[in-house]
């Protein structure tokens, strides 16, 4: 089967201008703070209560410059020659953005590197509201460890990473149920271990015993070797096998994992998401939670023997943004709430949750996570 | 004690420029290959077979493109309106660089980012004739792990990567030795996992019998939070404290480390190589191998207490790429080779090895952990 996930690559490309609308009709606060997404010893980009990102180019002999967010101010040379421009307010969390260049878009090079987009580049950090959900606290910490397994469906040598919990080298005869979490189109393997903040909301979940403790593997979500492409002819099979058939094997074998279906999971964002529900629906022996973040939802109509679905799940989680739903963006496959409400009238444990004020970006799913992973192996 | 390293800063702002001095007198030779060092699908910068670098810019509007390469050519507009140059022949391995763009220095967006000079950026793998001994091969893999530690002494939470070598989660019972692998100045905790290849190059030895399996253990080498900044005033003391008194029993505490000082290794490049000097010869107690890369190296009128010495240390191994040696550069602290010699008449366990036609750079380093692996934790 083919899935056309055209419109996905469509929302991607228009995550980094989401947010407020605001004109630029009164100067901005200057309250500017190096942002947390800088390099290190970088002042610039900064940002200030209003969620406007300043820049700092040095580029003497440009003639323009600017940045790839919508409706930013124009970019003007300072008194130390530099070029200094910023943006309208933007939503509280993570948006990946490039300097545009006399005709060139390239990594701001003060910015830590991301990968999204299709690329390794640029991105910033809004502070949020909520952000300690997601900061990296004293508390005990669990492990990401990056591994490399042999995929005989793609004859390659492939990267996992793995979040262990904390205690997972601890307690030698414990086991773990395990997640299995996607990213989106133009990302990879490392978004949620690095924007996604998966491991800091786990390790905080946990520490505040809000969570069973579980492990996670994020792969890169297509077998393309030269990575991305297009979306349109994407064939899930290959994907499919690589995941179900030697990945979850592999971890099953090399780590302490309760390898029954009842304590697997999988979840995603976006293409990630359309990837889980195809995937989990096709493997309703394989995985008993479902977690489909900014990526549709599940009718009851899209599942084939009902009774035999609610034998075996235990949890079907849709979430959005609230700037992705209402307006005149139609939602992908049909209302996700009235879904949701529906598989819980015909008996199933389905939640639905939407993000305060974020669009198609990772502040949605960093939440998502927050709300979806409480909810999993429960006893 | 302040240590004066400022030298190093200097080798390692001239070594993106070292390689052959041949100038740009023939045409290039046209067998272009898209350099294992780029962004995926991107077919540029391409690398020859006399180890030139082709690059194409897209910078529509540009005056001006050129890269950091010294004696590069000059770039010009080709038929697609993109700007292509392409660098003299540089030596075999990894060189970080940067795009010159009308006054500005940004990464190359089609490079994969690394971190080194100060800054994530780009850099150009030149394929090498013994490339395959860190390779990614179908062998037993080891994990790296990143993890996190709270250290007292500054207050702050601090990354660490740790490689565990194949087999470590399948023999719960069985203990390991550690190496302690510091990076260079300007670099950072993700250099020698990275562009390092430390993984590969452990995994490829294990597999061929050429090394006991041990545990690696990396991190930033210095204390300043913003990272960097000068060397001309660093003080080791607040590292040091960080390594022997936090990360050690961290890491014994959280890994299963053969802890006493026989199964105890030190090694660095560059400035980590002066550190691992300057800290194991303060701390004799603790660490019984020694690994100077790049880093200066020992006589015998360094060590306080000869006898004691000899009586703990099992390895002192220095290493210098070909390039770095001879001609009229002096080599910090005296004849390397002499020094070596000496410690080997004093009845110490004295290599020194030189890494042919290579300089202050990556593929000397490379090469001194695959010489100097083998020789640590013998029985």
């Amino acid at each position: 089967m083919k899935l056309r996930l055209l419109p996905f690559a469509l929302l991607v490309s228009l995550a980094a201008s989401s947010g407020h609308s605001q004109t630029q009709t009164n100067a901005p606060a200057e309250d500017w703070k190096p942002a947390s997404s800088n390099q290190p010893g970088k002042d610039y980009p900064k940002v200030n209560s209003e969620g406007r990102v300043k820049f700092r180019i040095v580029a003497t002999n440009a003639q323009n410059v600017g940045v790839t967010f919508r409706d930013s101010s124009p970019f003007t040379k300072g008194e130390d020659g530099a070029w200094y421009g910023y943006t309208r307010p933007l939503d509280e969390g993570f948006h990946y953005y490039a300097i545009k260049l006399d005709g060139a878009e390239v990594p701001d090079p003060s910015s830590l590197m991301f990968f999204g987009a299709q690329r390794w580049g640029s991105a910033v950090e809004i502070p949020a509201k909520d952000q300690d959900f997601y900061a990296l606290r004293n508390v005990p910490h669990g492990q990401l460890r990056e591994v490399f397994f042999y995929s005989k469906s793609t004859d390659s040598q492939r990267r996992a990473f793995v979040y262990t919990p904390p205690g997972y080298d601890q307690n030698p005869e414990q086991r773990y149920p395990v997640l299995y979490l996607q990213h989106g189109w133009g990302e990879n393997e490392y978004g949620w271990g690095v924007q996604g903040r998966a491991r800091e909301i786990m390790d905080n979940l946990i520490a505040e015993n809000k969570t069973r403790p579980f492990i996670i593997v994020m792969i890169y979500g297509m077998t393309n070797e030269t990575r991305m492409g297009g979306m349109r002819d994407f064939d899930i099979g290959p994907f499919e096998t690589v995941l179900v058939k030697e990945l979850i094997p592999y971890v099953d074998a090399n780590f302490r994992t309760l390898s029954d279906q009842p304590n697997r999971a999988m979840a995603g964002l976006s293409m990630g998401g359309m990837e889980t529900r195809t995937i989990t629906l096709r493997n309703p022996d394989t995985f008993s939670h479902i977690g489909v973040f900014s990526g549709g939802s599940i009718a009851v109509t899209n599942i084939t023997d009902l009774a035999a679905f609610k034998a075996g799940n235990r949890l079907v989680f849709v979430s959005y943004g609230s700037k992705e739903l209402g307006g005149d963006r139609p939602t992908r496959g049909g209302d996700p709430k009235a879904h949701a409400e529906a598989l819980r009238q015909a008996g199933i444990n389905s939640h639905f949750y939407v993000s305060p004020d974020t669009a198609h970006e990772w502040q949605t799913w960093r939440r998502s996570l927050r709300e979806f992973a409480p909810l999993l192996f429960k006893p």
